[in-house]
């Protein structure tokens, strides 16, 4: 069989999804069928045994590096070539889905199960890799794994980062589980190229009825957390004009950041997803409310023009109430711009193999993200039922996942140049 | 001495204050010296007692009835005549002050403490009570006490009242801190007239540098909860097209009732001082809202308007956001006025001895509100510095309360019928 027409075998990768799946699921009284499987538990542990079970059996040399990070590779026929890198992660966030992340990692398991089952080899090793900790949920910073992988992150650091729900330390729990390995991170090498299949996570490749999102690089991202303060009163006794108010301050601000980012348009997003007030009574004017605002962009300067009119209005704001504003950045990253070669190379693949195809950018921070400062580098996406994702409902057809998984196998093979087809 | 020139001795009554607030007392990192005594608790228990014990001190016949209402009851020199009846409450919220309600029992102990050292004898009796669980901090509604007393609940109903903590039954606990009493209650008989000193809880009297509130009625209340409903997103991959967002609405909301106050003007006021987001993350656009709104007004008409302008801008919200509002009403009372005669004692009299005065409604609710069912009804309010109520911090000047307590004496005096003047 011509390489070009390999497809893989989409039964095969749903059976690996559902098994996978079942570590830390979680049924919803909808018959949703999610997962918990927070980075460094027992759950994480399980599922990483099988999936690294999973390698062993398709013949892969399996490494686990000093951040737990697992890459499995598949040799070339030129032994000085750089792997084509295949990779995502499988840990899940405490209410997740069976497709975030697990997707990317079990594609690239079909794509190699493709290549063996069709006695295709290919030039560049073909490796199919899974980042610790990706989700955050539990260790902070989230993408840790991938960004200790490129250097982003000191490993000491990343070692001794403390869990969100127990405190306990990143490195004893690796070690407890059995995923200290004695692989260096950062990485000696880079991947000749890096690919990662997706869900969308959102809902525009539904909305516009596309298969394929060809991801152009991930948004710019500005976390901020505001604490308003201003003075507790009596809801009855105190008129109008004599409140200092940080709820309708903060309300204010919500109302107004939406008010930036529909002015602004393209990319620019702006979500108030936690709020807080104290001390949060039916008949008490707040004296204190805690905040977020998440700024998205793909365009830096544009993303410094949200967050400069933002700024501005919490100034004039503060002023116009009588109260105070202190503002603390959570996180903040430039937008990242994938390889244009990368980026062609998916579109253009897709198209042939019949799929509707919609450039995007990634709303959502991946590992490419932190690949693609090491390497070629690009992402493929399907659709997400409802836009949904985070959420046990996630779910995405099965015609998509294999539009998907094709499209990664035929990148792969363009990347890392097949040269032989097998018997028919 | 004429009584007509009689004085409270405002040391005495401080040092009642500062007894009964060391029941319960709660000291804050600045000085504050708060107080908890939540109704039908131990603390509750043990200031009962030590109010009760001041009674029968000044030789007061004490009544309790069955739902722990406490009259201690000095005669008068017409043994058919209704008592003028001196009240408020003695339980606080868990982080209350030590004059909310406090100051009005302890006042009424001044008062007859002063006619009692002066010699001085009433035509009609007068009478000082305390109300059970005028907070509503632990069982709900709040003036339970005084609503029974009046007839406008059931006594059985509230005997039946669970606590908001620790599911208690109200009667249980009656019973438990041995204040269920033998009176019947309803009360067989109307008081003749009903005055009650308190504390403003607002920042108006300070504002406008006045003494003594005229307090002319209760502002109309009408409490709504809000449960938003929209479609929980991810903040990063959702463009604002798509979103149905309920913590946008919630602020659109929140801003938009302190529209309809502000526009409206007088006495209309409105607050948001709860507000729960779901799931309350950084990067997650909420998939319901729970907020709720408080709004009042002293004339029922305008309040009517006020809820219709809220209702009206809460569907145009839903439907162009695409989210469902569910609307719970907490609570609704009419606007209560007071009887303009009382009004009009309490000015004049506050006027006579020196005071400034404002006549003003008050924004929160009191016991009075329910005795003005059955008699009537004034009240006689006093500063609170920095308009502080319902909190540690709370506070009176010395030379307020002694205005306050002055005012009391001097109404209750008018109402009862001084019949003789003691020795000088």
């Amino acid at each position: 069989m011509n390489p070009a027409d390999l497809r893989i075998d989409v039964d095969r990768l749903v059976e690996r999804l559902e098994a996978l799946g079942e570590i830390g699921a979680v049924h919803g009284p909808n018959g949703e069928r999610g997962c918990a499987r927070l980075a460094l538990t027992d759950a994480d542990r399980d599922g990483r045994d099988l999936v690294v079970g999973w390698m062993h059996d398709l013949g892969l040399s399996v490494t686990v590096d000093a951040i737990g990070n697992v890459v499995g590779v598949r040799a070339g026929s030129d032994p000085t070539a750089a792997p084509v890198m295949i990779g995502s992660h499988i840990d899940t966030v405490r209410t997740g889905g069976r497709f975030d992340g697990n997707l990317g990692v079990l594609g690239g398991l079909e794509v190699i199960e493709t290549l063996a089952q069709h006695g295709v080899s290919t030039e560049h090793p073909v490796a199919v890799a899974f980042f610790t900790d990706e989700e955050g949920a539990r260790f902070q910073p989230d993408m840790l794994g991938s960004l200790v992988y490129v250097g982003g992150m000191a490993l000491e650091d990343a070692l001794g980062v403390r869990a969100a729900d127990d405190e306990a330390q990143l490195g004893d729990e690796l070690a407890r589980i059995g995923y200290a390995g004695p692989m260096p991170c950062p990485a000696a090498g880079a991947p000749h190229a890096f690919v990662e299949l997706h869900i969308e996570q959102g809902p525009v490749l539904e909305d516009e009825g596309v298969t394929i999102g060809v991801v152009t690089g991930v948004q710019g991202i500005s976390w901020t957390e505001l604490t308003i303060t201003g003075q507790s009163a009596h809801a009855g006794t105190t008129p109008m004009r004599l409140r200092k108010d940080p709820a309708y301050v903060a309300a204010e601000i919500t109302a107004g950041v939406r008010a930036i980012a529909r002015q602004m348009g393209g990319t620019q997003v702006a979500t108030v997803g936690r709020l807080e007030l104290v001390p949060n009574l039916v008949n008490v004017v707040a004296s204190r409310v805690t905040m977020t605002v998440d700024l998205r962009n793909t365009d830096e300067h544009l993303l410094q023009h949200a967050e400069h009119r933002f700024e501005t209005m919490c100034t004039r704001l503060a002023a116009d109430e009588g109260v105070t504003i202190e503002r603390r950045t959570l996180a903040r990253f430039e937008p990242v711009e994938f390889d244009e070669r990368m980026i062609d190379l998916v579109d253009v693949t897709a198209t042939r193999l019949g799929h509707t195809t919609l450039r995007m950018p990634s709303g959502a921070g991946h590992d490419a993200q932190m690949l693609a400062r090491v390497c070629p580098t690009s992402m493929i996406f399907v659709p997400s039922v409802n836009g949904l994702s985070h959420n046990i409902a996630e779910f995405t057809e099965l015609v998509d996942l294999q539009a998907g998984a094709d499209v990664l196998l035929q990148v792969v093979l363009e990347l890392a140049g097949p040269v032989g087809g097998g018997s028919p």
